[in-house]
């Protein structure tokens, strides 16, 4: 069984776009405010938008399951208030709880928290459980940057921000994937800089804090391969030595994770390399930043089974460890 | 020869770090404001700050020459107003002026720009024309974000506010390294985030503007290794085929180029697969942001040196590409 630990709700049908289009614009005239009932979306409908695309993609690259989430882009927690952000959340994570309940063997959930800028993370936790407990989400995506590029808010290691969300992660037994949103800051990309730099960042947070010390069964995926981590692995290996913290394995390889969304061979190459097995864990992320076709492989670039088949230096049992067997150590509510 | 292209003077006599600190308190009582006459390093000063570090490394490394500007840390745009900025810079470059001019066989000049937050990068043009033209400086650093980690100014691909800057240096005919200062956001770790972050953010930020196609024959180094870049150079360049824009052979190569400031094997083994040797320029940043030994390898993490060495892919020419020949067409104004 290959599981698929990223993946997002990019194709759900425009009836959704239109609600939400709907909604920033009731920012102006209230009057406009759609109600979560106004979202008309019928079951053919949302088997349409995954039949030719994510459930083909996995026939066609061999993958069983994908750990489903909504659209990262389209959080956009700096949007609007609180309130728009718990709407557009509930919304969400009510579709892809439909997903899931039309293909269970294909899709497992994981929310969007209803988080904002300037509002404490603490204020996501009953949505949170609302999807553990009633719709057997198994882990939320955590923003580490609601501002949208401003960087505005406390940092993930600010203890009165932070900790009370950690808690019922703990609690809950839910991991936390950090995936920023869209960049509403010109300097950065989301795709090609925030994401990226978001994953950097919060690695960094977590070298420089006592999050898994105060907390060590709190468990992170950090995606796109870990940000630049595993790249300069020798360069955060040697700052957490000047800085007298323990070493890496120690500090942080207990509680973090990366997933295999890097789209080379090279890449992947380095990141089986470097980092242990443990703490890889399978993703594609597709359909997702990148989709086309790469013209020096033929095949698309998201295509990640390829390149971790094609890796010539790991066993066949620490790749399974990669493509299945980690995910009950990181998501424990899942009973694969 | 070898050429070091990224090295900071780090280990400056203590007396600038106390005029520095002079020239901050000056900010709330100006009374204090240090003239630059009143900083008083000897050359046997300047002399004993370096054979104890850089010369010393140089020799035991077996390199020969590093490009040299101050301290990137330091630089600090986002202290004071544009006249603090101004000051500091001059003190800073003609401190790297007299450790060029005491070892001429190992440094050559690179320098630090006045800038500030909210102020044209036009503004720095003339400190920029001194130190090519008087002090015979071959390239200057240039900070993506002076605001130190709010990013608040415009970024790269803003005509108004970066062009007049672009145009300058080509037409003196020095490069810029895209280079980061000290953070004042918590979010980011200076060295082991804010860094790389910056380094990667310029590079989308040059994929999705025509700066090149403006500037044909302008150049940046992206140091660091390129910051997540080539770790992620799949996902980068399918971003660039999903925008339709060309590939990124053509779009970038020919102006933008990669130090070695990776440190560890697999990371410099990836930067050496990914990107052409044609575009990478050795480097270490010795002394500078990860000072210890690799208990791994029983070396300095940053000798880096070790790690092109021991690559086993990369033919002899092709490091000697990196190691000197490169610096001819990044640098037109040193003349090797």
């Amino acid at each position: 069984m290959i599981i698929d630990c990223h993946g997002h709700y990019t194709t759900a049908p425009k009836e959704l776009a239109d609600w939400r289009e709907q909604q920033i614009a009731a920012l102006k005239d209230p009057i406009l405010n759609p109600t979560k009932a106004s979202l008309k979306i019928s079951d053919d409908q949302i088997r349409e938008s995954l039949e030719g695309a994510q459930l083909k993609m996995q026939r066609e690259r061999g993958t069983d399951l994908t750990i489903f989430s909504p659209r990262a882009m389209g959080m956009s927690h700096h949007i609007g208030s609180e309130l728009t952000s718990a709407a557009w959340s509930e919304v969400c994570n009510e579709l892809i709880h439909r997903c899931c309940s039309l293909y269970p063997e294909n899709f497992v959930g994981v929310c969007q928290l209803p988080q904002s800028p300037g509002v404490s993370p603490k204020n996501c936790i009953p949505e949170l459980e609302r999807c553990v407990k009633e719709y057997g989400f198994i882990g939320c995506n955590v923003n580490p940057d609601p501002s949208g590029g401003h960087w505005s808010d406390p940092a993930l290691f600010d203890k009165d921000w932070w900790y009370p969300l950690f808690e019922k992660m703990v609690e809950l037994g839910v991991p936390g994937m950090i995936h920023t949103s869209a960049s509403c800051n010109h300097h950065f990309h989301a795709t090609g800089a925030h994401y990226i730099n978001g994953d950097t960042t919060a690695f960094m947070q977590f070298i420089t804090s006592d999050i898994f010390k105060d907390f060590p069964t709190l468990k992170f995926i950090i995606p796109h391969g870990g940000g630049a981590v595993p790249y300069h692995w020798g360069r955060y290996r040697g700052l957490a030595q000047d800085m007298k913290r323990p070493p890496l394995k120690e500090l942080v390889l207990n509680n973090v994770y990366f997933d295999t969304c890097v789209y080379h061979q090279a890449g992947i190459d380095l990141l089986l390399k470097v980092i242990p097995p443990e703490n890889i864990l399978f993703a594609s992320e597709m359909v997702g930043a990148v989709r086309g076709i790469d013209p020096e492989s033929g095949h698309h670039y998201d295509d990640t089974k390829r390149y971790i088949d094609a890796n010539t230096t790991l066993s066949a049992a620490d790749k399974q460890k990669i493509f299945r067997d980690n995910i009950k150590h990181v998501y424990p509510r899942f009973k694969i």
